[in-house]
Formats: structure tokens, sequence, C-alpha cells
């Protein structure tokens, strides 16, 4: 059962001061949890479904952690997504650890991006392109907000988060290419990408911060062949990851699909 | 001022019955109300504020059409969006006339895209990659659902679309090639693309239909480097749109951007 007191705590884990306070947040729905159940974060209690718990939780000693058996309807009461009928976890937020890109490798810088989907997507894109580390303004949605954590489908059990200041992360970063993506930079389709670097995404509406500009030596653009204005960010990241594994993929000589 | 009667019309073309019955639709908010101006489609009334319509009306002659002055208040209490503050205008709905990819042309063909959402997305994207024609199952999103609009951002004014049974209508347009998303297909990046076809993507959930896969010879993955078990279909459409743009635009020995 769903008690009163659990009901309230992960009705304030929908705040980001509350989980802040707390340490913690909500994963909802199976294929979130499923994926929780396998990564490295702590789970510190399970509502699950009895027909959830006895299909996902298969050790012999148990699960490790706290059990409530509860009924889909306790579950569309507590949490952000009414169409969830199987389980909500809570979890510990991870360390705010520095990120940075090691040889051979590739991060995703996001300047303010506003918008929790947008967010979760930019995190599934990510993950999709092989890409283990995502950097982010102070300014950007919060990474544990549940609708982040439900646009990643899953996504955020396999990328981290690194929240600071760009301005003084990007100029300490200076030793590897920097990439971000401009309405006036150079066509896409013709970048010659370095082996490793950064790739700097902007905000919904305004693209990057006047303030980053001097410190993006590569600026590069999505070419239009037809009259919209514009792409959605998640896209946007989507695209210039895809140009970007396509060209070094085929400078290495291997197609490692699922690599 | 609106009146009691345009507001109970406008209310009832947020459900498809009555935008088919009336032969109308709803289009909100000021960049797609200035799209709308700007294209073919037959504006039946505007309402907008004072402020608006000075700025977006200049003939001398006048619109054109109707136009009721209203306040902000009442333009967020009448459409689906309350962030508008502008205007909103009710146009006609176009007939729904056959398309097909002429020479030298794709066609972006939906195989129950059901989130209106997504199908504003894809008409977006299909937009942004000069593709005019999409070509939609039955059973896809209506394109005229005020959440489609809004999201395509102002591109439904400059692309077509066309309902029909997608399986008469492969059947009949096997003369050009056919290309289709799948997870098992040839990877993209080595795809070698006509200079004319159509390009399928499915369900959000499901992909294509069992009933479809026979009639797409050739069937493209988009190549994966991590963890994610899919991408949203809006963005996997742009991944596929670029590469094949990319590829035609490399052999045409000319970067048309913006063309």
């Amino acid at each position: 059962m769903l008690s009163k007191k659990w009901l309230k705590f992960i009705k304030s884990l929908q705040t980001k001061k509350f989980r802040q306070e707390n340490g913690a947040f909500l994963v909802e729905g199976a294929k979130s949890v499923r994926e929780l159940l396998q990564s490295d974060f702590a789970i510190r209690i399970l509502f699950a479904t009895e027909e959830f718990y006895h299909a996902a939780i298969r050790s012999p000693d148990g699960p490790g952690f706290a059990v409530e058996i509860v009924n889909p309807a306790e579950l569309a009461a507590a949490g952000v997504f009414q169409s969830n009928n199987a389980c909500l976890a809570v979890a510990g937020i991870k360390e705010n650890r520095k990120l940075f890109a090691e040889a051979g490798e590739y991060v995703l810088v996001l300047d303010e991006v506003k918008d929790p989907g947008n967010l979760g997507t930019l995190i599934r894109v990510a993950d999709w392109y092989g890409i283990r580390k995502v950097v982010c303004s102070a300014n950007t949605a919060d990474c544990y907000n549940p609708k982040v954590i439900a646009a990643s489908v899953g996504s955020f059990t396999r990328v981290d988060l690194y929240y600071c200041d760009l301005r003084d992360y990007l100029s300490q970063h200076r030793d590897r290419a920097i990439y971000g993506a401009f309405l006036d930079g150079e066509n896409l389709h013709q970048t010659s990408f370095a082996a490793s670097g950064y790739v700097v995404m902007g905000n919904e509406s305004r693209g990057i911060s006047e303030t980053l500009r001097p410190l993006i030596p590569h600026r590069i653009t999505i070419p239009r062949f037809g009259g919209a204005e514009s792409l959605n960010v998640g896209i946007a990241a989507a695209v210039v990851c895809d140009n970007l594994r396509k060209q070094l993929t085929m400078i290495s000589g291997q197609w490692a699909v699922d690599g």
C-alpha cells in the first residue's frame, strides 16, 4: 500500500528543490525502472504491482532495497504520468562530477536547454550515438525532472550529466575541438570532424549564448533545402551526431554498428 | 469582441468531426498566422489584437477576409494554447488531393503516426529538407489538429498532405524507389539513394505495418553506436532525410543550401 507519508514524499520530488534536499528522484513506468534496475543508481524504494515485481525481480536473495506492493490506481495517483500502471522507484541523485572529453571521445554540451522533454530527447540521442557525457549550463532543465527521465526512455541510466558554468568550462577545454550549432556556420555536410571534441547546442529560441560564441572556433550549420526556419534542438543534435559518427566511422574504416 | 457563437465554433474545431463538417481548422499564434497569411489557404476569419492586426495586415485595401479585434484574454480562453496572445485564424481545409513523387522528387510516407506533436515535427522536418509532399495512412493523426499545426511551426503552409490506404498507394507507385526505416535494414550510412522516391516511416511503437513490408524493397536502418533502443520518429526521419540530401547533393556536385 502507498501510505500518505510516501505519497506526500513522492509528490514533493516533482520539484527540484525537494529533489535536491532529499538527494532523490522519481523513475516511473516499466521500461524506465527496468533500465534503472540494471544501472549503478542506488534505489531507495520501489513501489510495484505484484505482477511487475515478480517479473522484474528474479534474484533469490530479494531485491536488496525496500519494496512496497501497490495497485495501478495508487501508481497513477502518485506519479506524474497517469498512464503508469506498473511501478515507480525512488532513486538517489548522483554527485555533480566533472566530465570532459577524453581521447577519441565526444561530449555533448547544452547551453540553456529549457524544455524537460527536449533535454530527455537529447540524452536519448546522445545514448544512441554512443556519447556518454553531457555537460549542461546551470540554467538548463534539471536532468532529474520526471519529464526528462520519461523522455530519455531509459537512456538516463547510460549517460552522465554535469552542470556548470559553460564559459569557464569551455575556456578550460580548448585543447580539443569545440563545435557549435549556429544558423550561420559552415555547412555540416562539409565539416571535417576531429577525432574527439565537444558539440555545443543552444537554447530553443535564442541558440547559443553571445558570451559563449568567442569560445567556439567551429561554427556549423545543418544545410536547409526548404522553407522551415529552424529545427528542434533534439533533431539538430541527432543530425550533427549522425554526420560526426558517419565521418569518423568512415575514416576508421569500420562500420561499428551497435559497438 | 469574441461572441459566444464564435467561441463555441472555435472550440468545436478542436475535434476532427467538426473540422470535417465545417471544412475549417484553427491556426493559433503570431508565427503560424503570419505564415498562413502568406500561403494559399483561404482564411475565413481572423481574430487578432489591435497590435497584431496593424503589424501584420498592411494592404491599403484591407485584408480581404473578416477580422474581429479581440484582447489577449479572449484569445487565451478561445484557443488550445494559453500562451497565445496575438491572434487566431479560422482557415479552410484543403481537398484531399492525390500526391506522388515526380522526377527528382522525394515524398515522405507516414504509416500510423499517432501523436499530433510527432506529425507536426515530421511536417517541419520535411519542409527543412525540401520535401513538399507527405502521404499518410488513414489512421495517422489529422494534420488539421491544432497540436499538429502548432508543432509544424508554420511548415504546414508549405507541405501538402494526402491521406489514403498505404497498401494500395505503395502498390501503385513501385515505379520509383521505396525506402522504409526498420530496425533490421541496411546501414543508412551505406545506402545508395535513387534520384527520386518514397521514404516510409512507421508507427511510434510498432514501426511499419506488417502488411506494408512486402511493398518496401529498400529497408534502411540508422546505425546505432550506443545503448538507446530506438529514436523518436521525427528524429529518425530527419536523420534519413539528411543522409539522402547530402548524398544527392554530392552527386549533383552542388551544395544547394536554402535552394
